[in-house]
């Protein structure tokens, strides 16, 4: 029966035999763990840092359902409302439109690992810790990769693009829309036609931003768009929705190798998702829970209006920002049209360890705010404000708690 | 702010500028889709095929609590938790043990990804879908795989596996204990102290046999174990425990090149997950729910006592053997101690197209069961009983659907 191996030697003899021990004598020597005879619990937080963000009731109710098998029909249909669903939040039509069974790094490194092969030429924004993990995917990839590195709270214009691509001639620009370590929003009119008349695909993080901050893939030229769902769609972290344009579907369909993950070939997950004229095959087991809620945070995008989610993410960031400033608190990200609205980033109070006041916040009210992430550790608080959790009493309760933070918590202490 | 643009130039002009349309341009093209505005509903289902089982009762409970934030310090002893049983479930004191957030195939990639380098030997157990896989998976990372090629249906001796040792010097072997496209058992004693006597790591798969046939990582001499948690655990797919033996893990950090992959590093995950001295930095956002469910899934475990799940699987699995002889069905693999206990593989029933079979019992029963997968496709039918799912009321349910299925199903209709 074994087909590769050529003869079956005589080296075998009764020594290797005479070694292997018997199932018999294994013993269970590891213990049962103590820690795990006492039941889970969690604490209730509201979660206003940059993400996750609490569930909705409806994504719970959708959350602890049973699961159905990830080749059934039904779950086919789950899977095909969820490309709807997504085609309408990222507004594009393109048919190569899925989600990734990840977080939203697994969704950039799918984007990067279909889309580059070694030595292609890579052109990063790299103005906080996303840019950076573009870049060390990249790399790892063996792209030749350019990062234009700027620091935290500033954008890229156009011009500067320009620059990037003239020089380097990439084949792929990557740009964070929503930079939630920094607070900036990314603007993205005229990147897509700038970046196709240089032969370069444009390749947009939107992980913080999408259903917060206006975004239109197809009329943006944007060519790949990827997204997480722990953040404005209130869904348990784990998939991650993506999308490519035909110029990109173009590119992976004519790479000479193969890309270097399995899991993440997008090939086989367009097959998956019903992306092609093939019947679907098994490529992997899908998260069906993580499957069913991001149906269900979708469809309440839908009930709810994508124009109706920009404009309550606006308002309520409008209001969050006048009761920061009667704290004589001052934003980071300093032009006005630069800020993101889902998350915003606080200058770190001048005089104080910003762990003091976030530690004070958590367990004096259950509210989680961050520090900094990456370039902008240290400079910065964020708050954030996403989908469910954008609401003006939510604003109230952690303006509340930073003001008795700021009342309480050492200052001047070195 | 710039820092590796060189100067600004002077190529840019209105004409850009002026190209650029305003946000108020845009508009919504792409219309709510109609699917989205109906309530998720799915069916329920008796999930009797080779994964993914039902989830119990106290894992549905669990993946429907609010999440908690990844890096708070009870999700950090949710995950500690997590590590205990999986060290108990593996029966192994690595250190190195975690949960890695995605499927049993990217456990699988993020063993080949960490362990293999370009150009390192890699000797695979290919007697099913799985090995195959870790051949794509080696191949694609710049291996030099070498297939042992076996027909579905058997497995590997150690004479075997020492000539394929002898022959191409690996770094690294890959054997399914739990061959689940197969149904075979692959016996584990032995193996182990034989790469070693080789320099060879051994890589085991027991996605399918773990909880559900014995195992014993450390006495065995297992260098990388890794399982799922949708099959005997009973939790949603989507988490996947896996374990590094000093000797793989002295590999990992002894590595000339970067893995692939980011997201799946060890090093990162190995920090997350506390197995190092460092202080946990955030690396993705870790599936929170999944991870609820699989701490759950194993406190069951622990609870009910490995040796206890190890004899249940035995005992229901003999009563389904002896259900099957009596409806006049063949056992697919012919020895008896080479049948896995999770999984058991029907030689397809002569005469019968085996689609029709598997569709009859979904249509008139709700229970799935499948039909081969890779090599054994058209040859098997496929019946797992796992975890809470491993009852004599299932198999008693199964096989009177099976009973009905054979004589309604179309016979000879060729
Ligand atoms: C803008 C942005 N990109 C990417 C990510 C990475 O996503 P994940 O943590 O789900 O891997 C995040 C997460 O916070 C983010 O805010
Ligand atoms: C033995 C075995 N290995 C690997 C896998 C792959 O796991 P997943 O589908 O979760 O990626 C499976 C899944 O059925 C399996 O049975």
């Amino acid at each position: 029966m074994l087909r590769t191996l050529a003869t079956a030697s005589s080296v075998w003899g009764p020594r290797v035999a005479g070694k292997v021990r018997t199932m018999a004598s294994y013993q269970l020597l590891v213990a049962p763990p103590e820690a795990l005879l006492k039941p889970l619990s969690v604490p209730n937080r509201l979660l206003l840092g940059p993400g996750p963000s609490n569930l909705t009731p409806r994504v719970l109710a959708a959350s602890g359902l049973q699961i159905i098998g990830h080749m059934h029909k039904e779950m086919f249909q789950v899977m095909d409302e969820i490309k709807q669903g997504i085609q309408y939040v990222f507004q594009t039509k393109n048919p190569l439109t899925l989600a990734i069974s990840g977080s939203g790094h697994c969704a950039l490194e799918a984007a990067l690992i279909n889309l580059l092969e070694p030595g292609d030429s890579f052109l990063v924004g790299a103005n906080g810790i996303w840019g950076q993990r573009a870049v060390d995917i990249g790399e790892r990839i063996g792209a030749h990769v350019h990062p234009m590195i700027k620091d935290p709270g500033y954008h890229y214009t156009l011009q500067e693009v320009e620059e990037g691509l003239a020089q380097h001639k990439p084949v792929l620009l990557f740009l964070t829309h929503g930079e939630s370590s920094s607070g900036v929003l990314q603007p993205l009119d005229g990147y897509g036609e700038l970046c196709h008349r240089y032969n370069c695909l444009l390749l947009v993080d939107s992980v913080a931003s999408l259903g917060g901050s206006p975004i239109y893939m197809d009329q943006q030229g944007i060519d790949v768009l990827y997204s997480g769902a722990q953040k404005v769609l209130n869904a348990p972290p784990g998939t991650s929705p993506i999308s490519f344009s035909d110029k990109a579907r173009n590119k992976i369909y004519s790479r000479k190798t193969k890309p270097f993950s399995f899991s993440l070939d997008i090939k086989y997950l367009a097959n998956l998702w019903g992306c092609d004229d093939k019947p679907r095959i098994y490529h992997h087991t899908t998260p069906i829970i993580g499957l069913y809620s991001l149906r269900e945070a979708l469809a309440l995008m839908v009930e709810q209006g994508l124009e109706n989610s920009w404009r309550r993410h606006r308002e309520v960031v409008a209001y969050l920002h006048g009761r920061l400033h009667e704290l004589g608190l001052q934003l980071f990200v300093k032009d006005a049209a630069l800020r993101l609205p889902t998350v915003t980033t606080v200058a770190a109070p001048a005089g104080y360890d910003w762990r003091d006041i976030v530690n004070y916040v958590m367990d004096h009210f259950d509210i989680e705010i961050t520090g900094g992430l990456g370039p902008s550790m240290g400079k910065v608080l964020r708050i954030g404000l996403m989908g469910c959790n954008a609401t003006r009493e939510n604003v109230d309760r952690v303006t509340e708690a930073l003001r008795e933070a700021l009342q309480r918590c050492p200052k001047n202490k070195l």
